[in-house]
């Protein structure tokens, strides 16, 4: 638990941050990110830069912004939720009558106590969000409306860490930091990445090398793709989208769109042994920044271990999705276990091979009873079966499946047969 | 409805010529449809040819065929309906009683009104059918026999209706014109193949060549198949048998010998979309004209797409398979329906492939709505999926599958999406 | 019956010597078998000769074994039932008192009438097995207990018996001599391949050629290997390890490591058409020489059917599996019928291929009616599905699967279309 309480404890520092796409709240996110990963690099790419069939937006900041209603009162308060202000709204200043504010103001009908996240990245707009109960009650008459922000031809800003293992492979993660004050979706991401990259920083000599990104949703995944594909192609042999990894409520998977790369199955066996009864979600379900990793000619073996997927719990894309009532300390330490598996799977995968033919006398090793009796072999059945599948061309995940037992279990056993020297490993 | 009121009157039109393996019924059948189809070439092979290991039978002709009771009354005339005669009944003619007599009726004591359909092609035999009703009837006495008929060296006689398209790859369609007065099996066949071909003679600059056989069942696949061979392994790519495609009562598929080529899926994926529930036959239940395009050495990739099967429905084979009871305008038009989105499932199964890297940027091309909310993303969905699988190597029905959409309706969002620009197209 | 009776009578006549891993136990059960084989050739393998990963372990002969009880009673006598004596215990002399005794004694608290079955090879020890019936009703006191047996440089023994075929590819089969008196696990394995042998070698020229072995359990079949290995990995094409082949109560099939050998698939082919709800084991589930058989880097095609299998009965490794009330004159039968039929499959599962273009005409070779009527085609139905399936890709197994019926009901079939020259057949 104490790494969960850690997280739930940097995700409320994060939480007031004003995150979009662009601008200083990406920034100052990605400064406290670096007080964990001091290698962290940051990148700014200049409004205007291509990216693939798409444009780096302008930069967006907000000074203040607010609603003054005809009885004086101030509703909308950017200062005091950053979901008020529909995201990259232009500036504006006017005094309007109710019906005119109308057209403005964006709520749930069906969550009335929510305040919904609106944004209008590609279209100049402005807008307020607001719970439909404050809504019912706004008045007839003219409403003072303040938005000083600013458009302009600024950068898109994100975050990379590497760790280098013994191979140029490549395990990559990818998470965003482009969501205001919202935990699930998304907090939980670059806060549990955030600890999953510190954790694989302190491996000793991992097989793989890792990639971490923090990046603005779709137009910086697409961005940094643009810049980094030939090297992704080369190298990303595994990979995960990291989004919604902080509520108790559900394990998921979604798959890369090939469904059948190792970070599918490592994904789902991970799941099957933390949560037999996961969601599967499909191809079909996807919304993250899979959409680009996975995309024809990227094609990245990218698949998504979750908690509560994206669309698919109530809080969603509003402020109901906090951090008191739908991440906790728990649902975070989960997401975080079920991704450190998922890279102790990877590490673990490598290819064990019988020195022995047919089977080694595990008696003379002191590795089997020397008296038989109808149950005596029951203790090493695991190594028995370890072994027997060691025909070079089954992986630890392989025998791991076969013997219906996770891989980090297996590893360590792994490990035993080749001190013993009745097994020899190999890469591939 | 117009369709299959139009295809139902047709079948009247044929229902009382005397369709046979040969003569002149077949030819008077096929003038009728060259009506229809006017580029419809006929063929005549001679009594005695080579056809693999069969040979093709003499030609038979019938004047007229009854019998007279002892008191005088005619039955079983071959006038009132031509399957009271055994098919290729040998000339006759002389007194019998009722006890030999009976050794060449045949009747079915399970159906007591229905006149059942015999043939006897490749041994010599008289006979007469009736019901078993009638037959219970007759009483002792002497029976006076008449069969006008004659077997001589003559031809078999076959259509052929070609239709070129872009491709020199053609799709075959093959049915049968040989049953005399039965609707189901097998008025609705060459009725329906007719419409067919003049649907696809009226397409713009189809994809692929189309050919259409109307030939007599078994002998005629096999003749054809002998002087045909060649050509057909080298260009045929897709195909349909057609026959029993008249009744409302089911949709059938029967697979290719290999179950696996794209007219099995085709076939599959139409009657799926268009009848959920639709029966499911495997080869060990084929009993039509695929017996000889799928024998080895043969191996033409045809499945046949029927509505209730032969065999599989109370009339078949009997004078009660009727243009009443039995066939409808409606039967008609939906066997027509499964053809023609079969066929245009194949026109349209071309392989798009994306032109952008990762996802493309729809709101700038007015695709996608500018305002991100909760649910603002499902309106785009299918476009998106569209998208996602245009690698170059998922056909459009493979797309189609994975959205779980009929072909016909991905067919025109390719279409709009290769105007934008945003996918292009290959043949394969 | 009377083969079953035959082979309890031959597993009777087994039954009292005392098999071990060597010894004369093994050579007398071997020269019993030469009876019916005569060409059986017996091999000595030295102690000390290295088995792979193993060593050939000394020989062991028993001259007498039991335990006086203080009252002068004489129990666990050897010469009454050679279970009394662990297996290679060494020679031992001396008064204990029970306490010390009971050190050396091994019953089976929930069996209470049972004398189990126990072994130390690979290490030396002494001990007796009796019932927990008997056990509980020792008296204090100084118990005399006598061994004398021998552990010394001597040999291992096996059996081999080779049918040469028509083809240098073999069929391998091995059992087990090395269990003393007791009946399913292990005579009706010895019994039943004998029996096996017998019928093969009978055969007029067999397809393949057939080797069988009769060795005791890992360790002989270790030995066996390491001197044959190469052979065997050249020639072996199927094969099956026989054991718990002689009860009434179930099918059982075991699977090679592979799972998808041709062994596997004739032995689930046999079973589900004699046995219908017959056991399917994995390979998770193996314990008998399997282990070594398809062991990486061995890797033979070697699966196993079974009666009850080892481990799964209750009577299991104790002197209740016995020839009154476990292994029966039809259970043994039922066991080599299953394995008549397995070989009769890879015998007859040659690869037929059509000599005729298109269906044949059946009519003209008197295989066909010449009638058609609503049901005629039934008879010939098989008939016309082997031919189908004989494009030279589908073996005589593959289409009996198609056809749903056992290969041994196709084979003659196959040979009447050959007679007729409708196909000729390929050994692949």
């Amino acid at each position: 638990m104490m790494i969960g309480n850690e997280m739930h404890e940097f995700a409320r520092e994060l939480w007031p941050i004003n995150r979009s796409l662009t601008g200083n709240g990406v920034r100052e996110t990605l400064g406290r990110i670096r007080q964990y990963l001091p290698g962290l690099e940051v990148f700014e790419v200049p409004s205007g830069s291509k990216a693939f069939d798409w444009v780096v937006p302008k930069e967006w900041a907000v000074k203040s912004a607010w609603i003054k209603t005809p009885s004086g009162e101030t509703i909308c308060d950017f200062s005091k939720n950053n979901l008020h202000l529909v995201g990259y709204s232009i500036p504006f200043s006017g005094m309007l009558k109710l019906q005119e504010l109308q057209n403005h103001l964006y709520s749930l009908p069906d969550m009335p106590t929510a305040i919904p996240y609106i944004t209008s990245y590609y279209q100049e707009r402005w807008g307020f969000c607001l719970s439909q109960y404050q809504r019912d009650q706004l008045k007839d008459g003219q409403y003072e409306v303040h938005i000083d922000s600013e458009l302009f031809d600024g950068h898109l800003t994100y975050g990379e860490y590497l760790v280098k293992g013994r191979l140029d492979s490549e395990v990559f993660l990818s998470t965003y930091i482009c969501h205001p004050s919202m935990a699930n979706n998304e907090l939980s991401g670059p806060v549990v990445t955030s600890y999953i990259a510190k954790f694989v920083s302190e491996l000793l000599r991992p097989r793989y090398s890792y990639r971490f990104v923090f990046i603005p949703e779709t137009i910086g995944s697409l961005t940094y793709l643009s810049r980094n594909l030939d090297h992704l192609r080369r190298n990303v042999v595994a990979g995960f989208n990291v989004s919604c990894v902080g509520d108790e409520r559900a394990y998921s998977y979604l798959p890369s769109r090939a469904g059948t790369t190792i970070s599918d199955r490592v994904a789902k066996h991970v799941l099957s042994h933390i949560a037999g009864n996961y969601e599967e979600y499909g191809w079909a379900d996807r919304g993250s920044d899979e959409r680009q990793y996975c995309a024809p000619g990227v094609d990245l073996p990218i698949a998504t271990i979750m908690r509560s997927k994206y669309g698919r719990y109530p809080e969603y894309h509003t402020s109901l999705d906090d951090l008191e009532t739908v991440v906790t300390p728990d649902g975070l330490l989960g997401g975080y276990k079920a991704l450190k598996f998922a890279i102790e799977c990877l590490e673990a995968n490598v290819y064990p091979k019988a020195t022995q033919l047919g089977e080694p006398q595990m008696g003379s090793r002191g590795l089997y009873p020397t008296l038989s009796t109808t149950g005596s072999s029951f203790e090493v059945r695991t190594l028995m079966d370890i072994l027997t599948w060691s025909d070079g061309k089954h992986s630890v995940l392989d025998i791991a499946e076969k013997c219906e037992k996770p891989a980090w279990e297996i590893a360590p056993m792994v490990k035993m047969l080749v001190d013993h020297e009745l097994l020899t490993l190999s890469d591939h």
